[in-house]
C-alpha cells in the first residue's frame, strides 16, 4: 500500500511547485500540430483493418480528432525523464546531496539522473545490466556518472544498489514510483496547457472548437453553445479535451493526470499489448495491479509494470479515464507516420498514444460519441527520441513480422513473413 | 548566356518583395540550435580522419563553429521548393494562370508546384519519368496535379513537356533556373536573419560573439573590439558570419546569396562529390560551368548540374565565397547525427552543408583563420525531409559501403565491405 503522505502530495499545485523548481534546468519543449495526421485520425479505418479484432464486421468509428503533439524527444537527454530527475534532486537537502544518488536503469532515467547529478555537482551511481547497449552505457558515463554492472534480474540489480547505498550512503532515486518523480514528469502537462492556449489564441483555426464557434455565431437555434461536463469549462478553444501519454511504470501518466486533475481535460494512457505489456489495461479490467511483466515489445521504455504509488493514480477513474493498448505493427505504423510525415525523430515508446488515436476502435468510438459534431482537441505526448538508425532498421525488418505474427495477420507483407518463417 | 534583364532582377530587394508575396502561403520554418553538434564541429578531427585526403599528415583545423539550423524540412511539402513554386505563380498574370503550369520533376519541385497550383485553383501538368518512385507519383497526384510519364533522358522529358505546352498552352515553371524561382528560394535567408537576431536577442549566449563580448568588457587591452570587413557590420551577436546551403541546380544557393548580398554574411555552397556530382566546385576551379552530370549520389536532390542563370550568381565571388564537396560516407555520418542527436528527420541532400562544416578541412581551416578567437556563427540550411524509413535503411546498408569504396577506405566496416565485394 502506497504511503498516505505520498498520495496526499499528488495534486496539481504540487506539480506547479515542481515546475517552478525545475524550469531553469529543463527545456520547454515545442508543441507541434499536423494537419496530415489529424486528417488521417479523422478518417474512418477500413473495415479490413478491423478483421481479427472485437470490432470485426462493425461500422468503423468516425471520430473527429485534432492533435497537439508535446515533443519531449526535444527534452534534455532526448526524453521527458529529465523532468523527474531534476525535481528529485531539487527536493534533496544539502546533507543528502553530499551523499550522492543511485539508481538502476538501462534507459532514459539513467542519463537523466546522470545529467541532473552533474548539474548539481554531485556523484551519481547508475546500476546497469551487463547486457545494456554500449551506446547507452557510454552516454551515461559521458554525463560523468559511475556505471556499475549487475545481472539482468531485478533481484540482482537491487542487490547491487543495496551494496552501493551501504558503501556510499547514496540516496536512491527510483525511475518512476516516487512522488517527486511523478510531480516532475507532470510538469509537461502545465506547459502543454499553456502552449496550446497560446497557439490557438494566435490561430483559432488550430482548434476544432474555434472553427465551430465561428459557425455558431450565425446559428439562430443557439443549440451548439459551449457545454460543460461536471460543471467544468470545456469545449473552449485553447482548452484540450484530452491528453494521452505512454504508460510503462506510470510516472508520466500519473504525473500528467495529477497536473490536469480538476481542469476538465480527460487523461488517457497507452500501452503496447505485445507479450502482455498491457499490464495497466489488464490490471484495470481485473481491478488489481499486475506486479510483474515479461515482454520484449519494441516499445522498450514501456516494458515495466505500473508501480505501487503510480497505480493509485492510474486506477483512479477521476484522474485517468482509461488505458488502451496497441500492437507492435500499429506502433511501427504510427512511428513511420511521425518520422516520414511530421519529420520528427522518435523512439517506439513515444508513439503508442498516437497509435491508440489512429487504430484503437474502442478509443475512436469514445471520441466519436463524446466529441460529437466538433470532435476533440487531443494532446499527444511524444515522450522521447533515443533510438538509432540501426535500431530502426532492425525493428522495421523484424518488428513488422513480429507484429503480424502476433496478430495472426499477414496483410500485404505475407510473402515476406512466410519467407522468414521458412528460413 | 543568361538574360541581362533576369540578372538585373537578382537583388536583395527583389527577394524581400518575393517574401511579401508568398509569406501567407508558406511556413516560417523553425531555426534550431544544437550544442552537441556545435561542440562536435568545434572539436578538431582525428589525424586518422584525414588519411587519404590532401590534408593527410597536417595538423587538423581547430575552428570554433556555432550552428543555427534553418529547418526547411518543416516547410510545406517537406522541402524549401514550395517557396519558389509559390513565387513563380504569384508572378503570373490572370491570362497565364488560366492556361495552367507544367514542369518536369520527379522530386520536391513536382509536389511544390502541384501544391501551389491547387492553392491558385489552376491546372498543373507534371512530367515524371516512368521509373519514379510510386510514393512520389502518388504524392504529386494527391495535390491534384496531372502526372504525365516520359522516358528518363532529358530529351525525352523535354519532348513531353513541349507536347503539353503545345496542347494546353501551359506555362513552364522550371525547377531552378528562373529568376522567380531563385528569388522565392532566397526568402528563407530573410527569415533566418530575423530569427537568429530574435533568438540571440532573447539569449545572447547562443552567439559566439555575445559570449566573447561579455569577456571583452573586462579586457583592459581593448584589442578584441568588434571588427568590420569591407566596412560592413559583423561579429555582432545576432548577425550570422556565414550561411551554407546545398547546391544542386543552384536555385537555393543563388537565392540565398542574392538575399544576403551586401549584408556582410558570407555564403557557401555544399555538394556531394560522388561520381562527379560536385560540378559546381569543379566548374569554379576551371572557371567554366559544367553542363552535364551523371551521378547516383544518395543526395538525390543534388544530382543536377548548376543552371545557366544560377551560375551567374554561384560564380560571382562577391556573392558566393566558395563551394565545397563531401563524400557519401560524410553525408551519411552527418545525417545520422541530425537524426539521432537533433531528432530531426531529414533527407540526405539536406545535410551536405553540415557535412562540409564537420568534415571538410579546407572549409574548417578557413573558419579557423577568419573566425579567429571567437569563431563563426553559421546558418546551415537543412533543405528537406522527404525520405522514407525504407530508403534510409537501404542507404545505410549500401551507402556506407559505397562511401568507403569510393574513398578507398575500409575503416571499421572493412569486413562487411569485403563481403559485399566478394559477393
Amino acid at each position: 500500500m502506497a504511503d498516505v503522505q505520498d498520495r496526499i502530495r499528488l495534486k496539481r499545485s504540487s506539480v506547479q511547485a515542481a515546475h517552478e523548481l525545475i524550469k531553469r534546468h529543463i527545456h520547454k519543449t515545442p508543441v507541434l500540430t499536423s494537419k496530415t495526421l489529424s486528417d488521417l485520425a479523422s478518417t474512418p479505418q477500413s473495415p479490413e483493418a478491423l478483421i481479427g479484432t472485437t470490432f470485426e464486421g462493425q461500422k468503423p468509428a468516425r471520430p473527429t480528432i485534432n492533435f497537439f503533439f508535446k515533443c519531449e524527444n526535444y527534452q534534455r537527454i532526448g526524453a521527458f525523464k529529465s523532468r523527474g530527475a531534476f525535481h528529485a534532486l531539487a527536493r534533496l537537502n544539502k546533507e543528502e546531496l553530499s551523499r550522492g544518488v543511485v539508481t538502476h536503469s538501462s534507459g532514459n532515467h539513467a542519463q537523466a539522473l546522470a545529467l541532473a547529478a552533474r548539474t548539481y555537482g554531485i556523484r551519481a551511481h547508475i546500476v546497469m545490466p551487463t547486457i545494456s547497449t554500449p551506446s547507452k552505457i557510454a552516454a551515461t558515463q559521458g554525463y560523468g556518472a559511475e556505471v556499475i554492472f549487475s545481472g539482468s534480474t531485478s533481484q540482482e540489480r537491487e542487490a547491487v544498489v543495496e551494496n552501493v547505498i551501504k558503501k556510499t550512503g547514496a540516496v536512491l532515486v527510483p525511475p518512476y514510483d516516487h512522488p517527486n518523480i511523478i510531480l516532475g514528469q507532470g510538469t509537461m502537462a502545465l506547459e502543454l496547457e499553456e502552449q496550446v492556449n497560446v497557439l490557438v489564441g494566435e490561430d483559432p483555426s488550430l482548434s476544432v472548437h474555434s472553427s465551430k464557434t465561428k459557425d455558431v455565431v450565425g446559428d439562430v437555434d443557439g443549440t451548439s453553445e459551449p457545454q460543460t461536463r461536471e460543471g467544468l469549462p470545456r469545449r473552449l478553444p485553447g482548452h484540450l479535451d484530452a491528453v494521452i501519454t505512454p504508460l510503462g511504470g506510470g510516472g508520466m501518466l500519473s504525473g500528467v493526470a495529477t497536473a490536469l486533475s480538476g481542469t476538465g481535460t480527460l487523461v488517457f494512457g497507452a500501452e503496447p499489448s505485445y507479450e502482455g505489456a498491457d499490464d495497466g489495461r489488464r490490471g484495470l479490467a481485473a481491478n488489481k495491479r499486475i506486479t510483474s511483466v515479461k515482454t520484449l515489445t519494441i516499445a522498450d521504455g514501456l516494458r515495466t509494470p505500473v508501480g505501487e504509488l503510480t497505480w493509485t493514480v492510474v486506477s483512479d477513474k477521476s484522474k485517468v479515464r482509461g488505458v488502451f493498448a496497441v500492437s507492435e505493427q500499429q506502433i511501427l505504423k504510427a512511428m513511420k507516420l511521425v518520422l516520414e510525415r511530421m519529420k520528427v525523430f522518435v523512439e517506439p515508446s513515444a508513439v503508442v498514444g498516437l497509435a491508440v488515436c489512429l487504430y484503437d476502435e474502442e478509443f475512436r468510438h469514445l471520441v466519436e460519441k463524446e466529441g460529437a459534431d466538433e470532435g476533440w482537441d487531443i494532446g499527444v505526448v511524444l515522450s522521447g527520441g533515443n533510438t538509432t538508425v540501426e535500431a530502426i532498421t532492425k525493428m522495421f525488418e523484424v518488428g513488422e513480422d513480429k507484429g503480424e505474427r502476433a496478430e495472426g495477420k499477414l496483410g500485404s507483407r505475407g510473402e515476406r513473413v512466410a519467407e522468414n518463417v521458412a528460413g
